[in-house]
């Protein structure tokens, strides 16, 4: 991690640590296309540049002008002298690729193009926009956008948005591929003492993308909590990758938008499975340790208790409240956020029966009554941290007309100073009598919300965080582990894949689970009655016959499946009539045969599926299995690849991982083993990409020790003119 | 429904159509206990009483004193003048009662007590509330606390409590078991622009209830939305039965504290199921149509957009934006809440194209980009709103530079305006910068959020209302018919009922259930071998045996349960070993003999449950049985009576109505049935107030027109002795 002490921020210089910090703390930033009319977004960038005390060189560019805003203007580029390490580009689209150009030409090692008509309005912006990411990546050069607005950096004064508002300086970085969400974030907080540490508008990414300005604002001491709002990500595997490294040091809150049919449409062109997306989002953030928050007035929140800190190290939590109902509000919230309200010790709750009126309440919450004042306040938040029964406390105040709300804040500040290892997080309901209060207590880094469930919630996610924090840190090199242990699978060929199919059913792929040893129920193919009866003799009855034709989707509808079959008579009249009977239903029908299986025990019914999503690889899914995989959903995901101890956590969030521990009495089943054949799965899915689908439905489960039976597998698979690999 | 003229409230007047009104628009109040030292609370009722336009008279009672802020002071109650209908009593509890005694004796008719001291102290502060209690009664008088904060009206300027702030004038009503969370909703919407109509803080309840206020304010042509912050229901219900009448014409929002167990805690000392009570709550609240909302920020968001309405007459909505970003995640939000977002019609989409920047989008969200002005709304929000594709018009604007966002809100007021018909509720992200065009745009009666997901949440719920009012609209006499429906089955006697337990299994519930004519497997109770094996031949093989004893509550752990015999050897057989292994592991158990019943076929698994609720009544539960129902909760409940519309609504509820309706083919099952027996169970109970709980698990249902049958129930009934109607 590098460390920036403050004086170099104040004095305007940078160590330029990370490749992305010119784009924050450069030495001096020339403007293209910087314009004299203040209705012109340039000037505002300009104007912008000026205001906020960055102290490092501000260069217009505009050949049609001497100054602009008292600031000498240059003809281009390449006449503006040192120091310069950051070009922002607001120049028509067409032109953008020649000044961009010409930046790389001059040296400069990072450009913001603020301007739009790339990618977003078709095939000819796109090509333009392409040849932006040529020229920069010709010349080493870091590029934000196209079609952003721009980064700021409130430690540096640096501003290259025009958006009006600068935020005090904090502890919240933001990065947003919405400017417009910039804008009125900054709108909302202004006025609220909450500060920030950077924004970066992301544009359409040509260049630096989400996973970048994380990987740079990790290694940014000032940023304590990294935000982003986010419609799509980039590269999905280093994402993953990168946030995992990042979490167990800072959290990481995301909203993402385009989570349902309208906002997706809302946002991209996007044409596959919603559903599937989101699961591999879901899945994403949780497998990284990223906090997903579905609300941006809840980002904000969660964002500034986070900031605040200190994380509290355990659940149990303290109200002190001058009114019962917003206190019962809170507490709602708090067990639903998986908090707990345990009694004081006796000592506390001696100390405040002498310290407080008759009619108090003593129990959790801690009810002071309306008369409560800022003493009260002190004394009480003083004992409950002070109290080793508790992790953190939420004192609650309604503003009392006898009571000053702002001198309550400055108490619950000094009592939360003196116990600075403990999280204090605060409910002052109300709006203009509560802003001053806010303030004060946002100076003392103690968040203040004005409604219950938020300031409940806030502490239920730093409460999640710091559980998911330790969970890491016990993981210690989760992150390479979940490749290692993947790839310690060997890499198996796909067997016997027909050439001219891309949906495969049990016959055909049968021997692929095979070879990365799943165990199946024996089975063998036949071409006649004979041969099926050889076949179930071999293998023992009951057995099961299956109809295998590349031409049947729907096996049972056709009636090309009898189960249960105990004798070879049996067997034979079955398989006779099958064939006749499917001939009949579908007499057009390819008939390779009848697959002949071993009728596999009752156990727990379980669904075993991979979906390779476009952005994040192999979707690995697992549930409860059979009818009710459609009625019920039960179902959790990992993207691929993961360790053990992900794939135990995936069938633990299950209702089927439930059934699998035993219930009521029941044996546990082999979840070791159902463990296995998830990670199998994924392991054929990583070792073969054009492998698109599988489902192994149901995969039956038995006692601890008994193994489980994939019974029906289905895959899909692409062209083998795709598939390099096979 | 009453008829208040607006000159009425303005003079000061009243008609008293409710017994209640006098709480609000009283021709005079004497407030009893009044103080002179500014610190005190009286002093702050008299302060406001006089300080917001209330017309009435004002009579301060203290033998103390001569005046008090300039009104002359009484003695004693029985000394003040008319007009006098409402007292406020503000003296130490234990001479509360004296002081009521006086208001009845002088016929004050309304009295609200604000002192604490009475039940919420112990018993001796019960003894006192009940006094309270009597002493009104006696006088014919109605008690609103004690131990609450008064009432106030803006519309009469009456203001009986101690809080600073007066709403403006408005249409949202609000009951509040809790006075601080009035004192917090009324700071944090003071300088919003948000009117109300009338507050009233309940304190104990001694007398009037949340109910009684419902129905007086259902009356209040001012209030055009009711809002209720509940910790408990007094009379569950009447609860439902007022608010059932109430709903279909306006809206009731409740927020429910006490849903956890700390939050529970935290207001009561309820000792129940928790999980019981809040299943009631919720199944009461959703058939009479009141909203539940789990927050107070959200419950005046949604209560200012049902205020001002119209209500949307489909589900149907555009988004028109300067800003992606927040579209999307409204987008988002509107879907979730069950609205859908379909593309413009063509006409309206060749307008706005002329009409708009090239640039813009034009599908929906219809993104006017960063430059759209207070015109631009205009034209596209009048189009939108015109256009027959959508049925409400959700404006966004994130505040720009060069764009006025009053100017915005002006536009949208116009636009708005023109069309009447169709809701308009908006999304200005900031704070400050959007304070002035908030208040400009509830002075227009549209709602104006901070966020997107807030508005679009807003409109959900102006659907989900409308929706649900369509829905009793049409099923009009609902409230009655559910009386009827359920009545008509005619009450039976308990029979066979065994006198000396609470806890009967199924050999004893079985005549209870066959008396409501509810199906079961055939069955006979036999002491012998012999006489197991001629009841199993006279009702058909298979059968299964089930011991039956008081003592042995899990039979098949102690081997008390044979299934599938199919023959009278094997019953002779499995009689005598189960008699054997039985003694051999729960040798005290006293054996009454063993049930010989009919194997069931198979089917599907449901359970139907009653608990008795002790605020609603018989609590009953419908859902998948067997062993799904632990693992699964896929449950559902509802408060009995109700009519076969509810049953059916409770059955669609959950997987298991999907599950009976006929997945992937296969035939549905008997509905019919199934919600028959739910409603013979809801009978049962109603009939037998000493019937404590019932469970059938697992009633077993088939296709349709083959019926149910109910294989295995429990009871637990009170002790005869409680059980007057037996």
């Amino acid at each position: 991690m590098t460390v920036n002490t403050p004086s170099d921020h104040a004095s305007g210089l940078t160590l330029h640590a990370s490749p992305l910090d010119a784009f924050f703390t450069p030495t001096g930033v020339a403007v293209i296309g910087a314009s004299a009319n203040p209705n012109k977004l340039s000037y505002g960038i300009l104007r912008n540049l000026t205001s906020f005390g960055y102290r490092g060189a501000v260069y217009p560019v505009n050949p049609g002008r001497d100054k602009i805003l008292g600031l000498p203007c240059y003809p281009t580029i390449t006449a503006v002298p040192d120091p310069l390490d950051l070009a922002v580009i607001v120049v028509p689209a067409p032109v953008c690729p020649a000044a961009l150009h010409e930046c790389g030409v001059r040296g400069v090692k990072a450009a913001i193009v603020i301007s739009g008509g790339f990618r977003e309005v078709g095939p000819a912006g796109l090509a333009l926009e392409e040849e932006l990411l040529e020229i920069a990546r010709a010349h080493g050069m870091r590029l934000i956008g196209p079609n952003c607005v721009g980064t700021l950096d409130a430690y540096s004064g640096l501003d290259t948005t025009f958006i009006r508002t600068m935020p005090e300086p904090g502890d919240i970085a933001f990065i947003s591929q919405s400017g417009a969400i910039c804008g009125g974030i900054l709108e909302w907080t202004a006025g609220k003492g909450v500060g920030f540490s950077r924004f970066a508008t992301l544009g359409n990414s040509a260049d630096v993308t989400e996973t970048d300005l994380i990987e740079a604002l990790a290694d940014d001491p000032r940023t304590k909590v990294i935000v982003a709002y986010l419609e799509a990500i980039k590269d999905g595997p280093r994402f993953i990758e990168v946030a995992s490294r990042v979490t167990p040091h800072k959290p990481i809150l995301v909203i993402k938008a385009g989570t349902t049919e309208a906002g997706t449409r809302a946002v991209s062109s996007h044409t596959g499975s919603l559903a599937g997306a989101m699961a591999a989002y879901n899945a994403a953030f949780k497998q990284s340790g990223v906090l997903r928050v579905d609300d941006v007035e809840e980002l904000f929140n969660f964002a500034l208790a986070l900031a605040y800190g200190p994380l509290p190290r355990g659940h149990r939590v303290a109200i002190v409240t001058n009114a019962g109902g917003p206190a019962s509000l809170a507490a709602d919230a708090l067990e639903e956020a998986g908090l707990t309200m345990p009694p004081p010790s006796e000592a506390t709750r001696d100390f405040l029966a002498a310290h407080t009126c008759s009619e108090a309440q003593l129990g959790n919450p801690i009810d002071m009554l309306g008369g409560a004042d800022a003493a009260d306040y002190e004394m009480a938040i003083g004992a409950l941290l002070a109290d080793p029964a508790f992790d953190a406390v939420l004192p609650i105040l309604v503003p009392q007309a006898l009571v000053s709300p702002a001198a309550v804040a400055e108490a619950i500040g000094r009592a939360s100073s003196a116990v600075p290892d403990k999280p204090v997080v605060t409910c002052f309901m109300g709006d203009e009598a509560v802003r001053e209060p806010m303030i004060a207590l946002h100076r003392h880094r103690i968040a203040l919300y004005q409604f219950p469930k938020q300031a409940a919630r806030a502490l239920g996610v730093m409460w999640r965080y710091a559980e998911g924090k330790e969970g890491k840190e016990g993981k210690e090199g989760e992150g390479e582990r979940r490749f290692t242990e993947m790839a310690s699978g060997k890499r198996r060929p796909l067997v016997g894949l027909p050439s001219d199919r891309t949906h495969l059913g049990e016959a055909e792929a049968r021997p692929v689970l095979a070879a990365y040893d799943i165990d199946q129920p024996a089975a063998g193919l036949a071409r006649t009655a004979a041969e099926a009866g050889q076949i179930a003799e071999k293998i023992g009855f009951p057995v099961a016959l299956k109809i295998v034709s590349p031409d049947i989707f729907h096996k049972s509808e056709m009636g090309g499946i009898t189960l249960k079959l105990g004798s070879v008579d049996q067997v034979h009249a079955a398989f006779e009539e099958m064939l006749a009977r499917v001939q009949k239903r579908q007499p057009e029908a390819r008939i390779e045969g009848v697959l002949v299986t071993q009728m596999a025990p009752p156990g727990h019914e379980l669904i075993v599926g991979m979906r390779r999503d476009p952005q994040f690889g192999p979707l690995l899914m697992f549930g409860l299995g059979g009818i009710y995989v459609e009625l019920l959903k039960d179902v959790a995901f990992r993207v691929a690849p993961f360790s053990r101890a992900e794939t135990l956590a995936m069938i633990g969030e299950t209702h089927a991982g439930k059934l699998l521990g035993g219930l009521r009495g029941q044996p546990p089943a082999d979840i070791d083993a159902v463990a296995e054949v998830i990670e199998r799965v994924a392991r054929l899915a990583l070792d073969h990409p054009q492998v698109q689908e599988i489902d192994i439905n149901p995969l039956i489960a038995y006692e601890t020790g008994q193994g489980v039976l994939a019974v029906d597998v289905r895959m899909v698979v692409n062209p083998p003119e795709n598939a390099a690999d096979a």
